[in-house]
């Protein structure tokens, strides 16, 4: 399939936002479904290929010339150059001083063009190793018993991409993967009873070995090894894997050099599952199939770098969600897998937009002149149609959709997966085509509804449409397709930060609050107030000072 | 603690939203936090009592006169009266010409009121005898194993309320309930194996008995059972219990009649865990603790109906929501509990509001003049700090948060309690406090960073502030406060369709899916596709006729 895009030319002498304004302006007159029926092959021409992924980005509003405006904003933006200095090891992280190689961990070409190789490879062959051994029971705790169970201590991307993975495609086997994130007691009270100490290990993954959460719960878990291993204060050693930059504070923890496996500054926590930490995949699916996944990201990386913008899967990606924010000026994009084994999707890619773009100010500390990064949210299709549908086709506000399936079920169930595709795809075409009143009146009467009940109806049906909508298949839900996927949508996050001009590899948002809670739980514990109107009537109520 | 919003006076002569325009100019100079230096009671007097609930409404902009214009609105647009019809059981439900009798399955007055004590007494009787039944041990398959395993098959309302209070309310036991929804075979294909035949039996609710992906699930389910079983077609009859309005199609698939539950044309599916639907709940945590669900909720609906629009809860939670929707033209609401038991929570209340109020016209069909019903998303805290909480605190848009948490924990691990709360007030202060440049620049300096750092990373690390939130916390995850909850924000959605004109209580934006879903399955199987250039394209490539 051939993608006439690539041969657009850009004309960088105009202002490529006054011109995406003016044809934003020209097609608001007109309809997505009109667009359909008049070029029957717009369907094909806008579905491209990467990998094991297929993605269909018709159902918008830009015409080929809009593309145009699109393709010519970022080569204005310099986006090309961008490309070139991420995965060549600028440094493209300024406020941290610091290049972002997640791609190096992936890419072999990368990998050496940024001079990493080796140390990528070392922590690979002790990773797998130590994945190895845990499928195939070798790894075995204090008392002799192999370890069945591998609970991954970590939040955030610590814990998001590698359930992800896991979830997405790790069948039922003799040995299990649990994930321990939160804080909350709640969780590890939950987790603890079903699981056997002698046969239970625990993978903390924290980068600076000083996440509160993680380390409260693995604190928790130790004194829970400690107590029913029953061989002492050391015993517990023996059941920690460490992923972390700070090794020696994980030593002081009581786990042992061998089980320490490296971070490093140049990849931040929601790009991570390509390293180390993702440690619990490859416990899950094997060495192989961890490849498989790197290979998948890969195929990506070099698409992303040698792709001319107008065929760049990631670039076309970010720019039509720039047209969404920027042009049509909406907030929140919706993700919605329709695949159980992606229920996690959302959360994940909600995590690598919004902690990557939701940012106020240029790189260098300007205020942005355009909304950035939109409010990322979903969930599972065919649930949520019961759901938050009903708002997607005829709520006052217009929301674009990434409807995501796979084509290969991995079941025995096919006409379950008939109905999941047809819905999915009935959905994308209902949410653009939508209804008239006449349309809906004539529905009503074909019905058999009696002409009062007719009128009472018609208007509570009709629906808008033109609403716009992303399609995405994958061909099967295997390692690489998967590795497909998540490297299409972070290279979708960084052409949108650049195209912005944020930082899409710092996250200082995440500080204040933290510097809070070092205030307020102290208080809580002591029921003592610190005169602040806000909070103190909370703390005597949260410590029975106040009934 | 006395609420003087109770005594202003309502000035029904002006505009009100006239009005609220007028307050947020005027308040739009100053923020929340210079309003809580100003008045330091601010905390108590905007937190207010319900039950076993606890609610903070002080972080937001309305000050008093701006609470005077929003109950102003509420009484301009009939409130009270709307109150009245509501759970006095008139047709509420006008495009269906129906009343939503919700509270009449809770509250004992409710249902005097509305004349259905009967048929609810008579449900319940047999619901609790079922749930009874599978909780003592005493419900035996066709084999005459004792049933340990119930799999609720329901999709929407018929899952999502009965799904989050098993999670919120049930603990570890002999007896397990699981939630197949999804028509995903991915999702039976997980479930089943871990099951056995003889132990288990499914539970199908729906209300029309026709919901697709429910009767899908159930007939792959029904033989499932009855391979398993090996005793005959009539075998996995006794393995079901059905809720539906429609018996005869129950009894047509083989259920006994004695273990069909009814459903009411006057109950919507996301408004009806307190019916039969409810069944799993009271089969997890028994009659006794359904009971105080139901009483929990039946607080509420004596509340909602008794006290004054200055004093009502979930007309103030609405009026809140009104300010930021309407006035402060904000687009979403996050909903963040701050417990690994309510995690389902988001998900139920984005069904309960987006389904309620994702609509464009009044009930009689005109367009509304406002924007309706936000996009409800969120998820658990401390988790999502570690995600989204990044673009809460300094994204380009603001969006408002439901801070919901619990006050006594179910465990033992006070340490990590004190951790999430002190994380959840932290996050609701720094969203409200932010931090300018200036305090920036002296906490870097007060870090000891070099000036170059400091001047690289002070605008990287300002926070705006002045984002609102709520902070909702329960004595205990009891069911008498689940029911509280649940049943605040029922009556919360309820108000704002009432302000806003729409009808709460009908779905007609899912229809169209589902008409096109049905000509698409038929031709996904056929490998045909219809002329139509958006989808023939996929059609060819998922049957595999284009590779």
């Amino acid at each position: 399939m051939t993608t006439p895009l690539g041969e657009f030319r850009v004309n960088q002498t105009s202002d490529p936002w006054a011109l995406l304004q003016k044809c934003n302006t020209r097609l608001s007159t007109g309809s997505i479904q009109q667009a359909f029926d008049r070029d029957p092959d717009r369907g094909r021409r806008h579905t491209h290929r990467l990998g094991q992924l297929r993605l269909d980005l018709s159902r918008n509003v830009p015409d080929e010339s809009a593309w145009s405006a699109l393709l010519a904003l970022a080569a204005e933006r310099g986006l090309p150059a961008g490309i070139r200095r991420l995965l060549g090891g600028d440094t493209v992280n300024l406020s941290e001083q610091r290049p972002a190689l997640h791609s190096a961990l992936r890419c072999r070409e990368v990998a050496t063009a940024t001079g990493v190789v080796g140390e990528v490879e070392a922590m690979q062959a002790r990773m797998f190793e130590l994945a190895d051994g845990f499928a195939a029971g070798t790894w075995r705790g204090a008392t002799g018993n192999p370890i069945t169970d591998l609970v991954n201590i970590g939040i955030g991307g610590s814990d998001l991409g590698p359930k992800l993975a896991v979830e997405a495609l790790a069948g039922a086997g003799p040995r299990r993967v649990h994930f321990l994130a939160n804080v909350d007691g709640s969780a590890i009270a939950a987790l603890l009873p079903r699981l056997n100490p002698a046969t239970t290990a625990f993978c903390l993954t924290s980068k600076s070995f000083s996440t509160r959460e993680s380390l409260t719960n693995a604190t928790s878990a130790r004194a829970w090894l400690e107590q029913g291993l029953g061989r002492g204060p050391e015993a517990p050693g023996a059941h920690f894997i460490a992923v972390t930059a700070r090794p020696e504070r994980a030593r002081r923890f009581g786990i042992a050099a061998e089980r320490i496996l490296p971070m490093w500054d140049w990849v931040g926590g929601r790009y991570s599952l390509w390293s180390a930490v993702g440690l619990p995949i490859a416990a899950a699916i094997g060495a192989a199939g961890f490849k498989s996944l790197l290979a998948g990201a890969a195929e990506v990386d070099v698409h992303f770098r040698d792709e001319p913008l107008a065929r760049n899967l990631p670039v076309l990606l970010a720019l039509v969600g720039i047209w969404h924010r920027n042009v049509a000026g909406l907030l929140a994009h919706a993700v919605v897998p329709y695949d159980e084994r992606l229920k996690s999707l959302p959360e994940y890619l909600q995590q690598l937009d919004m902690e990557s773009n939701g940012k106020s100010v240029t790189a260098e500390g300007e205020p942005l002149q355009r909304a950035s990064g939109p409010l990322i949210w979903g969930g599972i299709g065919t649930n949520v149609q019961h759901a938050f549908f009903q708002w997607l086709h005829q709520g006052t506000d217009v929301v674009p959709v990434d409807f995501i399936a796979v084509r290969d079920p991995g079941h025995d169930y096919p006409e379950h997966h008939r109905q999941l595709l047809a819905n999915m795809l009935a959905q994308a075409t209902a949410l653009m085509r939508g209804r008239d009143a006449t349309a809906t009146a004539a529905v009503l009467r074909a019905e058999g509804l009696d002409p009062a009940e007719i009128d009472r109806r018609t208007l509570q049906c009709v629906f808008p449409g033109n609403r716009p909508s992303n399609v995405l298949m994958l061909e099967a839900l295997t390692p690489r397709a998967l590795g497909n996927l998540l490297a299409l949508y972070e290279h979708k996050v960084f052409v949108q930060s650049w195209i912005w001009g944020n930082n899409a590899f710092d996250q200082w948002g995440v500080e204040l609050g933290k510097t809070i809670a070092a205030d307020i739980e102290p208080r809580l514990e002591r029921a003592a107030g610190g005169g602040d109107p806000s909070l103190d009537h909370w703390i005597d109520w949260v410590s029975r000072r106040e009934s």
